[in-house]
């Protein structure tokens, strides 16, 4: 039986894992990424996890998911958010060299959409998108069973599509991007602003002694899990708050769900997958989140009525990364 | 020399030609479409005009585009926006018996990317998105060299992407659509407003006996053009008076470059096609409405520096619908 090695480069860790034939990862290593000594020096000690990993074992390719722009035909990176180091390196040669094996890079969002296309929660599905979302919104699609490239391999930047023209400024330099309303540092801090608000009013109706039964409105789990300044609070507490039925924070999942439902009505009116695949640490918001996006795009996209299309999570998870990265050499090499 | 026919089916006319395989129309034919009288009988009518294009040529198919959502592969067109009668018709079973040759349907929209990619302004790219702007706004994508189908069949609806969450209602049931800002009578609708609104400010001026020179503004051409209640204003005399420099009705396109451009970014997030042809009605409104969309999206998809990305106008003009679904025998067969 053959492997392939799946390699997912974050800014603070590396992840790498053997994957078998089925999409399983059968031995993984962690290794810090160590940003700032450049790639080089993190290829090399990949290199060293690679050897230890194939120990014995028939290895057909290795793949490398990265945030940024990848140029997937060269194997080059640019503009890595996280890996400033590592822009217009040649991550596939440089690597090919140390290993011996053939590699393959591409975007880390694409390598997610690839991991569940074929071992997840995109199995049998002919196009299909794919978002994580975290820090940052990214996406990806298959497309009459291809993985979406784009003329500059850039396509399916969920994170970049306008749904408020004049929206608030986002670090990308536009204004209204999906990402400035569902990344995960946006979606804390409206619930943290709605929690004080909640406080606020309590506090009011208190000193303005209300005598009026329905009054005695609760103050939202959110303090007591994150701290009376909220400094805790991140979407893992407010998904564990929201699934509570805390009100504060099902309304703060309920709006991200929202933004993300826009986005994804454009999505659907470009692209018209059958299945939306949402992954990434903030859909850890669960069912609530998942029914606002269904809602909403249901509401807005009337026109989707009566369409095959299902929003379902994401199955694989963390090692989405890995399995998707490990699949790159079967697949890209089709398609470039 | 094999030819194709290309029927071009809308809500008034439906335009026939007899296209050479370089995508040259060599014979046409204009019929009404009687809408009325529902589809069996406008077919019997094509029928009848294909039978007078072939004469004596060798015809190898005939292709069919019709607004609305198309099943391409059983040729039958659903909820069509100007031939509600036609809605559930099979066009190709009918047609196919008609005229014993293969029939081949599909949206507009589509006939229309496939008839620039081949043989208009797309020719040579593999990625390119291709909208036309008329009374709707409808677009279509070819991605890695194929036309884009999407799952249900409807992928490329530009006119339907959001770009203002909390924006007017649109009449597909949704807000802030593309189209309720593009759309040829919201264009036209805002230019009014706009003119009625620089009136009512000179008269003011005026009455106020404003010795200021630099208040010599002058009255916008619009009222010269199309009447002093502004009635015969529409997208052709709008682009003639900004294509005259008139400001009022300059700035009626660059608003509508504007949001057609924040709909382009969502396009060019999602699909990063390297070529995006403006075609239909409303391009007509010339080199202020491209050089207004190329500015928007620049400016607010600054992620794009750098790629290889042009704004062209589309080539075929009114053929495109007949060049366009001439070639859907050719190319569908493969596809799908």
């Amino acid at each position: 039986m053959a492997f392939d090695v799946g390699i997912d480069i974050g800014g603070t860790n590396i992840k790498l894992g053997l994957v078998d034939a089925r999409g399983k990862v059968v031995a993984r290593r962690r290794l810090d990424t160590r940003a700032s000594l450049g790639p080089k020096k993190a290829l090399a000690r990949v290199a060293a996890a690679i050897d230890e990993l194939r120990a014995g074992r028939r290895v057909s390719s290795v793949g490398v998911g990265i945030a940024g722009l990848v140029d997937q035909e060269h194997g080059v990176v640019r503009v890595p958010p996280n890996l400033p180091g590592w822009h217009g390196f040649g991550v596939k040669r440089a690597l090919e060299s140390m290993t011996g094996l053939p590699v393959w890079c591409s975007n880390d969002a694409d390598v997610v959409t690839l991991g569940e296309w074929l071992h997840g929660a995109g199995r049998g599905c002919d196009n299909l998108f794919c978002l994580t979302l975290g820090t940052g919104c990214g996406g990806g699609a298959i497309v009459h069973g291809r993985l979406l490239l784009g003329a500059n391999h850039a396509a399916g930047e969920l994170g970049h599509v306008v749904v408020q023209a004049d929206g608030p400024d986002c670090r990308c330099g536009g204004r209204g991007c999906v990402e400035r309303f569902v990344g995960a540092r946006y979606v804390v801090q409206r619930a943290k602003q709605a929690a004080r608000r909640q406080a606020r009013r309590l506090r009011v109706h208190r000193n303005q002694m209300s005598f009026l039964g329905d009054a005695q409105e609760r103050l939202t789990l959110l303090y007591e899990l994150a701290g009376p300044r909220l400094s805790r609070l991140d979407t893992v507490l407010l998904g564990r708050a929201a699934r509570k039925g805390d009100k504060v924070a099902l309304a703060a999942v309920e709006e991200t769900g929202y933004y993300l439902g826009l986005g994804l009505v454009s999505v659907i009116a470009l692209l018209d997958p059958e299945r939306v695949i949402i992954g990434g640490g903030v859909s850890g918001l669960g069912r609530p989140l998942l029914s606002a996006v269904r809602r909403t795009v249901l509401s807005r996209g009337q026109i989707f009525t009566g369409r095959r299309l299902e929003f379902v999570f994401a199955e694989l998870g963390n090692d989405a990364g890995i399995v998707g990265a490990a699949r790159l050499g079967r697949w890209l090499r089709r398609w470039l």
